[in-house]
C-alpha cells in the first residue's frame, strides 16, 4: 500500500482496492441495498510490468451488489454480468470458481492447523503459476506444514474443471461431505449451479480447487476471470506422484495467460460490519482495466484512422521580396475556420517560409494558400495536398474560391476527398 | 501539497498540477514542440469548499503548446481556445489578464526591493478577495514594505479594464514606460491585441493589474478566467484616498464569483529548463473541471430524465397456497429480456410476495407477470405499470403475450409508453 506522509492531519493511504472504500461507506451511510457500479483509480507498491498491464496505479472497474438477498441470486447475477461485459468486448473467457468455506474445510480435513489457514491458502493461490512441487516446498519449509498434510492438500487442490463433476467429485468424498463448511460450500454451489443454467451462463465457468483469492475479506464464492475458452475436460486428476503431469504443466502455463486474471471477485459478507454496526452481505466484482486494455490493444487492428489527421487544413501565404508573413490574415482565416467547426492551423511565425509551410502540412488532407493579391480580391486558392507538393509554383496551385463560399467548399471537399 | 510517506522507495507527492509533470515529461522526452491537452486528477492540502468546489482532489484538463514560435502566437492561440470552450458550454466569461514582466517592473519602480517581489506580488493577489486596505496592510505590516512603496502599489495595481485603454495609460506613465521590463511587456501586449482581434476574441479580455498568480513558474502573460460579462467601463480609477469606492467594492465582490476563477494559466518559458538541459518555452491553460460543473450543475433544468428509470421491466411471478416462488423462470425470462439489451430487474428472493414485487416495481414503466398457467402456456402477461397497481388481482392484469413475441412487445411498449 502507499501510506501519505504524516502532514499533520489525518493518516491515511493511497487506495489498494475499490471493495474496502465502498464498504466503509455502506457502514457510514444508511444504505441497506444497493447495486453501484465504479471506475477509478487504484494504487499499490507492486513490482510494475509495463507489458503485462501490470501498474502501481491502475484502473479498475467494480460491480457489486450490497443486501441481504436469498443464497446465491446475487452471485448468480455477478456472474452473468461479467460474461455480459466480455462478451460486449468480444473476448473469449472462464470464470474459474471456488468457494472459501469448501476451501477452509478441505483444509481443515487435511490437517492444516487453525492459525495456518491463510498462509496455507495464499501458497495454494500460487498453482497456476508456479508447480505443486515448489507449492509444496513453500508449505513444508517455509510454512512449517507437515508432509503428509502437505501431500493431503495436495490430493484435493490440483482438482478442477466441470463444475458439475467437481461437485460430484466433492460429495464423494466421505472425509470432506462429513465437514460443516463444505457441506456448506456444496449448498450454495449446487444452487448456484441451477441459477447459472436459468441464466445461460453456466457454460462458463469452472471448478477450480486451487484458486484461493489472497484477500481475507473473502466469505463464500470466490472467482477469477481468465482469457481462455472454458475447459471441457472433466475433472483433471493428478499423476500417481502427486506431481503434475507435462499435460497439466501445459495447461497452466497456457492459463496463467500474458496478463494473469482479468477480472476477479467474490462473496464478503462481514467486512462492511467490520466498519459500523450493520453487517451488510456484499458480492461482487473488480475488472482490471487496464489489463483489459492491454488485451484490446494488442488485437486491435493496426489501420489507418482518421483521427491519424489531427488537423484538415493548414492556412498558409506566400509573397514576393516585400512579403510581410500575413499573419494576421491567416488568423483571420483560420478564425472563419474554425468557427464553422474545421479544424486548421497556421504556422505560428511573422514571416514563414512557404517552403517550412509545406513541410508542416506534409500529411494534411487540404491547404488553403494566399498571397497579397488574393487578399485583395477576397479570395483563396484551395487545395487538396498531395505527395510530392511543395513550394514551387504556388501561385498556380489549386482552386480560386471566395472568402464567402471558402468554409463550403472544404467541407465538400473533405467530405469527397478524406472521409470515404 | 500531499506527500507519500517513505517506505523505502522514492519520495514522491501526489501532484499538484499538470504543469511541472508535463514539463517534467518535456524535459524527459526529445519533444521540442507539441500541442497537447490532458485531463486528470491533481491533489492539494487545502480547507476544501464543497459547496464551491473547492476540493482536495479534483480534476484539471490543461491545454498547452510548447516549442519556440514568434512571440505571442502561441498565447493567443491559448485564449481563443478557451472562448472556444466556453462558448461551447454555454458560459459567458471574461479572461482577465496581466504580464508577469509589466508587474515586476512595476513593482520596482513602485520601490519593491528585488527579494520582497514575489511576497508582495501573492499579496496583491488577493485583491480580488479582500480590500486594498486589507492589502495594503499584508504588505506594510506582515511583509515589511515601507508605508509609500505600499501606497505606490496601490496607485497602480487598482486599475483594470478594456485591454487597450490600460496599455494607453501604461504607456503615459513616464516611470513605468522607462522601465525595460515594462516595456518588454508592454511589446508583447501590443502584439496580443492585434492577434486576439484577429481571432475574434479581443472582447473577452480585460487587462487586470492585480491579477498575479501565485505560482513562481510564469514568466510572461498570465491570466485567469472568471464567469461574467466583459467589463466596459474602461479603466477603473481609485479615489483620492486610494481606497476603494463602493463601486469597486462591490464590482470586485461580483468579480470573485462563488466558485472563483474557472481556468488560468499563462507563459512559463523557463519550467523546462529546470528538469532538463533544453529549455522549451511553453504557454497553457487550467481547466478547473469540477468548478465548471458545480456551475453547469447549478444551471441545469431539474427535470424527469429518461435515466430516472435505471430498469424498464420488472419481472414478478405469483401464485397460490403451493406457490414455489418460479425463481429459475423468472431468472430465464429476465435473461431474455437482457439479451435483448432490456434492462430488466427481478426479486432475489426464492419465494417473493407479490406485494413486495409490486412495491419493488412502482416507480418502473412495465412489469411482466405469471403463474404456473402462464409458465405452462408459454406465455406471460406485460403490464403498463401505473399508480395504484398492487398485488390485488395481479392475474387478469396486462396483456397476454407468448414468449416469442415478448422481446417485440417490449420494445413495442417502451417506445410509445416511456421514450416519448
Amino acid at each position: 500500500m502507499y501510506d501519505l506522509d504524516d502532514q499533520g492531519g489525518e493518516i491515511c493511504s493511497l487506495r489498494f482496492d475499490l471493495t474496502v472504500p465502498f464498504a466503509r461507506w455502506l457502514a457510514m451511510t444508511n444504505t441497506t441495498q444497493i447495486k453501484r457500479y465504479q471506475i477509478a483509480k487504484v494504487y499499490r507498491r507492486d513490482q510494475p510490468a509495463i507489458s503485462r498491464g501490470r501498474l502501481r496505479e491502475f484502473y479498475q472497474c467494480d460491480f457489486d451488489i450490497a443486501g441481504l438477498y436469498d443464497p446465491m441470486i446475487a452471485d448468480a447475477e455477478i456472474l452473468r454480468v461479467i460474461v455480459e461485459v466480455f462478451e460486449a468486448l468480444q473476448l473469449e473467457i472462464t470464470i474459474k470458481l471456488n468457494h472459501r468455506r469448501i476451501l477452509d474445510g478441505l483444509f481443515a480435513v487435511a490437517g492444516v492447523p487453525n492459525e495456518k489457514m491463510r498462509l496455507i491458502s495464499s501458497a495454494v493461490d500460487k498453482l497456476d503459476k508456479i508447480t505443486w512441487a515448489d507449492v509444496k516446498k513453500e508449505m513444508v519449509q517455509e510454512k512449517g506444514l507437515l508432509n503428509e498434510v502437505a501431500d493431503q492438500i495436495g490430493e484435493y487442490v490440483r482438482h478442477s474443471g466441470d463444475i458439475c463433476e467437481m461437485l460430484q467429485f466433492l460429495k464423494s468424498d466421505p472425509r470432506l461431505s462429513a465437514n460443516e463448511d463444505v457441506k456448506a460450500g456444496l449448498d450454495d454451489m449446487d444452487l448456484l449451479v441451477s441459477y447459472l443454467e436459468a441464466l445461460d451462463v453456466i457454460n462458463k465457468v469452472s471448478f477450480d480447487l486451487s484458486l484461493a483469492r489472497g484477500l481475507d475479506y473473502y466469505s463464500g464464492l470466490i472467482f477469477e476471470v481468465i482469457t481462455k475458452a472454458p475447459s471441457r475436460d472433466g475433472v483433471v486428476v493428478p499423476d500417481k506422484e502427486g506431481m503434475p503431469s507435462p499435460e497439466q504443466r501445459a495447461k497452466s502455463e497456457n492459463q496463467s495467460s500474458e496478463v494473469g486474471s482479468i477480472a476477479a471477485g467474490g462473496r464478503y459478507d462481514s467486512l462492511v460490519g467490520m466498519y459500523g454496526k450493520r453487517p451488510i452481505p456484499c458480492v461482487g466484482v473488480s475488472f482490471g482495466v487496464d489489463r483489459i486494455f492491454t488485451i484490446l490493444e494488442a488485437r486491435r487492428e493496426k489501420r489507418p484512422s482518421l483521427l491519424t489527421h489531427e488537423v484538415d487544413v493548414y492556412v498558409m501565404a506566400f509573397g514576393g521580396k516585400d512579403f510581410d508573413g500575413l499573419l494576421l490574415e491567416r488568423m483571420a482565416l483560420a478564425r472563419q475556420l474554425w468557427n464553422a467547426g474545421i479544424r486548421a492551423e497556421f504556422a505560428a511565425k511573422v514571416k514563414p517560409k512557404l517552403q517550412q509551410q509545406f513541410k508542416a502540412a506534409k500529411d494534411l488532407p487540404l491547404a488553403v494558400i494566399f498571397g497579397q493579391d488574393e487578399v485583395a480580391a477576397g479570395q483563396v486558392r484551395l487545395k487538396i495536398l498531395e505527395a510530392g507538393d511543395d513550394e514551387t509554383d504556388a501561385k498556380g496551385r489549386g482552386q480560386l474560391v471566395s472568402r464567402e463560399d471558402l468554409v463550403e467548399e472544404v467541407k465538400k471537399l473533405l467530405k469527397t476527398t478524406v472521409y470515404t
